[in-house]
């Protein structure tokens, strides 16, 4: 359980932060107002700009652990870099690094036939379009996956899908051209999880309407939720992936990665909070000294060095055991990393909003759409409690009793 | 100590309910998708039909004690239509009872000239302009006052004014025609609660500017809060309120009625999260039970009850101290209650988004905008740390050790 | 709802106070000594001695609101001087207040018969003996009270008792002479809550064995807990309290002041922690200040502060309550405050033991016995997660869904 | 930065995993009777048997990592070592691996001259004697070393020695020969931490009084602390250690391993608690259901295990430093580590002993000692927050603004 980075990981975490520091930081503030003004519906202009540039420094799809695809790197390996990531709320975009392209890339580079790769996965590595992953419904409590209530029908060599899906991350982005969609093939089946599957849906297909981007604590563009509808919607048979009831079993390989793709950025962005403490802190005065000085600011600002560091180490153990004995294996890992990393994080990015009086809750530092990206975490990719409830019952087996005769 | 609420208030009470289930909860999702859309420079007309409906009602100027003005209810007969109001976010301005107007007629009614009262308070008395209290800098830490830069120059019959505000709040409304600014006219006078001051300036006057909204975690109209420049402002001599150097003494008058109001407000606001948590955890099933049977919920559910219950009955302590033995010498509660209340709501309310899952972080269900608020609050009219440091010298007094001969 | 003491009350507490300040706080580690050498078997000499002088000033059965017996006072004329006695562990029982001699003397005093009375009830009034209320089993989680196993079974004019019992409270003193026991006459009573009674059991009967002594967080003689056997038990059917199947409604009658007398308790306790932690704080100095000058020192008083106004608030609302609706109307209430309160109270001591360093975890101050008490009142009568339980569903309640046809 | 155990590791963990299995836990309710029995003054037979099988086995001075008098073992090596004597408060003794022989130990071997280790040093390592450290002093803030006050005399061959000190850690065991102790030879030295020296004082030089066990949350044999006296002691001159005003120098060496081992102890004890909650869960039931499938009760489970894991690998992090880049780089995460266990322990413990309902609080189960123990290490060995102080100063260092000329 070796967590030092490797040599071909210092070097491109040197090259990424030198990108970062030439381009994403300076820029920030312009980035966020481009996206502000051009509503949810556009995009930026400058990520744009970055993204070719990324691409030409060799920064890119350093998320996929295929290297014919990607970068080749192992989970523990992309770690720091995803972290370093996280530290900008868009930054990961720039490398192409974001979701949900990068889970719906690694399920097509997996599971995908060679004519779904040639038609979604190309155009996706290289950045030309955005995808979107559509699971969770607003009638359902969807945390309960087997609660999800989308209708994919086979008729003759066709699928129909009749859907209403919401927090569709990707959706709103103007080059979004496809989804994946989970929904019920069997909603029969006697094994429940045999009744789903996942299906390629492009976005211009007849039937699916766009019908409005979700707001996240007053965010537009945050993972560009949007509600969706899917009405007599049809596709050829072959964009079914996988296979019909397989749903379940390509949500399981494409969450694992997802889930610490998410806890690495999560902690960047708490490193990130706690560097703007810091220094705003020392900068302000009140009562007669530095913020950073009063007592209430240091037991903030150590508590939450120790936080990061806990859930830093957390999500490399989990990053090394998905890459050494599986997803499956790491499944606690995995939960356990899931509710920590997000929920330290808005505790984190709270202190550093409070400790930056009121232009901590404003847009002048980017605070405020931090917590609100840590909030939605708590909730996205199955809510604390249910990842909690996971870990809790796997904890409960080490001590079954013995069954009394 | 009597909590009871009087016949007078019950009826006010029933009165003002009946109005909240006829125009405003029906209508609340339209008020507020008004607002978005109409983007933070305008407002809506749905309000302003209601608040005719509201003072043709009588329900109107509930918040002033002075009955020449307004209603005459003393704090505590206040407290349960101010909480009421407080559940819909912009319930209190139907009822002209919004900040910071509230507090600036306060000011005006209780330390005007007759002629200040003829011209401003009289149209904020009718609701016919609104107006804004521009205390905060952006470059000062403004939680300690002492730090206001803000400088107000006597220069014949008038004041010249330069200022750079923010979080000025109501700036961003339509109707906003006046300010009450706080700055210095003295800054060596050697008794440092000497030194400020405060004084109207109408918005339209030259060298005034409304330099552009400021978003709270997002939402452009929570508060209505602005970045203000003032730059060689002139208004006349007569602008000033009380006169040189008594803007301390305005503010000791002007704050306390201003965070009973707020806390009352958060009370409200965290009734109606834990209402709709109630509701939702009923009607959604996960796992094979709804969620409120589950054991995380129920347990949230009665703690959020608890903390209401007690929030609320301190508040009521508070508001009987200040009718009774006066501001000054409740001042203990009142910091109290200014701390307890938003974090209170702020706890209760994450729950209940937590308990919403996806829909919670949206504008579906008012609970994200109700989270920014009870957040702001955390922070506005003095962060909590600055409460909790008054609160404990205040408590160290009562133990202060014998000096030692 | 008039929380004003009355000048009866005002009059009490200041009795109360002198009385306190002249015998148990200079006495205070004296008798905490004789109590600890004793051993868990012994009672204090000190003790009975205040018990003498306490009875001739006339504070003496306070709690008792049958004033044929007692003071007559309400719960809420108590509740300020239950608090008060809260202050010191052992205060209550100088002034024979002190549980669970006070739910076993309003038992006998509102259901006992007259020879019950006269043979236990005086006794106990006067003092001369104590009591002890028997009723959570070792072998099951006695929060649910249909798990209790004890048996009374009718063997003509006799009842035969077989139960193993603990947490039997006040079995370890010297004086006890009789304990009210509950148990199933009828396990198979269709109706759960009819299958259980109380009875009287006299300490010298044959089959009684008080095991051993139950320290708490390893304190003897708090709250003189025991594990006590009764084998074969024979008592007279005239011990029977009330009659068969009557025990969970004597419950109800005996809990609701049980627990608001206990809530009152752990307020004074709480009180003289953060007293202690104020005084302490001023006198030492570190790094500089004293400690109580510290950020962080400050900030725990204040919201100690806090969070003892709201809980002692609340505990005023309950006993409000009761004396006015009734316990069972108050039943909400009632589970709040056995919440609310002691968790408080574990807080704020908390907090003192580490503002006094070493000394704190000591018993050099009364800090670690106060925190033993109060983490032991989280879990007797009813763990907390039981009340909250019960809060949740009452508030739920509240918003039912209609049924869907 | 590997954690993986290496071999050797895993062969000893194997070795004490089944000594612990066939002596200490069938033997644990035991041990603790006797010590319990025997008073605060007398040692254990038992253990003293365990100890000498311990020595023949090998499983004997694993903690010294200088090899010509112990096992070798490196920190990180002898982490999980530590975590497993840390699941049963006395098990470290019998592998004479306890606090503060260890430290003692240390500091002999690394500073003690010839004739000091032949006289003292050899016979702890053999385990025929046991040792105290003596510090903290009850007059002063301690946590704040250059508060203490203990006077190290000069008087030609001899040192004199005047002190009051107190949680002198070892004092009441019978065995106990030998004391290291804290104060100032030179209490004007312009560099406060060259006023300080550590000497050696045998038990049973004139003056030396043991006054009394100090008791911690009730438990008198914990850690064995007691208050103790100096009066006009005189030692040789040859008792200083490394020499006059190197106690600072020393203490920086002693504490480093110390809170590393109580790191790893007290992660130890939160895993045996997290493993009795399980079991004890599983067993009892209440209102229908296994108390371990109540949602509240899964919940706390997981949070245990996040925390657990976490804190765990942070004390890896600071082991492997203390190995690699030593003491002083590694002082910010011996730090952190010295809060975050001894809190996350007593959190964990707090939720095993509320799932245990009254037995959680008596010593039928080792939940309150345990409890105790943690409570304890939040302030032994210098305060949560003084170490959060030295914490949040060396985070704020990262972001020094620069001096504005």
């Amino acid at each position: 359980m070796d967590f030092a980075y490797s040599e071909k990981v210092i070097a491109l975490q040197r090259r990424l932060g030198a990108f970062m520091d030439e381009y994403l930081y300076p820029n920030e503030q312009a980035v966020l107002a481009e996206l502000e003004q051009g509503g949810p519906w556009r995009f930026s202009p400058l990520i744009e700009g970055f993204k070719a540039k990324a691409r030409e420094a060799g920064l890119w799809n350093l998320f996929l652990p295929d290297s014919a695809y990607g970068a080749g790197l192992s989970n523990l390996e992309y770690a720091p870099l995803c972290e370093m990531m996280g530290r900008i709320t868009f930054a990961a975009e720039v490398f192409n690094c974001s979701a949900p392209d990068t889970g719906n890339m690694e399920v097509l580079a997996r599971y995908g036939s060679e004519a779904q790769k040639a038609q979604w996965l190309v155009p996706l590595l290289e950045g030309r379009i955005r995808s979107c992953f559509a699971m969770t419904e607003p009638a359902v409590a969807s945390s309960d996956a087997t609660n999800i209530q989308a209708s994919i029908r086979r008729d003759g060599d066709e699928y129909v899908i009749d859907a209403h899906k919401w927090f569709s991350s990707g959706a709103t982005d103007p080059r979004c051209k496809i989804f994946i969609l989970m929904g019920k093939t069997d909603p029969n089946h006697p094994d429940r999880h045999k009744q789903q599957s996942m299906i390629l849906v492009p976005l211009e297909t007849l039937g699916v309407t766009v019908v409005r981007p979700l707001p996240v604590f007053g965010f537009d563009t945050l993972d560009r939720v949007a509600e969706v509808r899917f009405e007599q919607v049809r596709v050829p048979a072959g964009n079914m992936l996988l296979g019909d009831g397989r749903g379940f079993e390509i949500a399981q390989g494409r969450l694992g990665p997802g889930r610490i793709h998410h806890s690495m950025r999560q902690i960047g962005l708490a490193e990130r909070a706690l560097e703007l403490m810091c220094r705003r802190t020392q900068r302000r005065v009140a009562f007669g000294k530095p913020i950073a000085e009063q007592g209430v600011t240091l037991e903030r600002i150590a508590e939450a060095r120790i936080l990061i560091e806990q859930a830093r180490l957390l999500t490399l153990k989990a990053a090394y055991m998905m890459d050494t004995v599986g997803n499956k294996a790491a499944r606690a890992e995995i939960a356990m990393i899931k509710v920590a990393a997000p929920n330290m994080a808005a505790k984190v990015i709270d202190w550093a909003i409070q400790a930056h009086g009121g232009a901590g809750v404003t847009n002048d530092v980017p605070l405020a759409a931090a917590y609100a990206w840590a909030r939605l975490l708590r909730i996205a990719d199955g809510p604390d409690e249910v990842h909690r409830n996971q870990i809790g019952k796997l904890e409960l087996k080490k001590y079954r009793p013995a069954v009394q005769a």
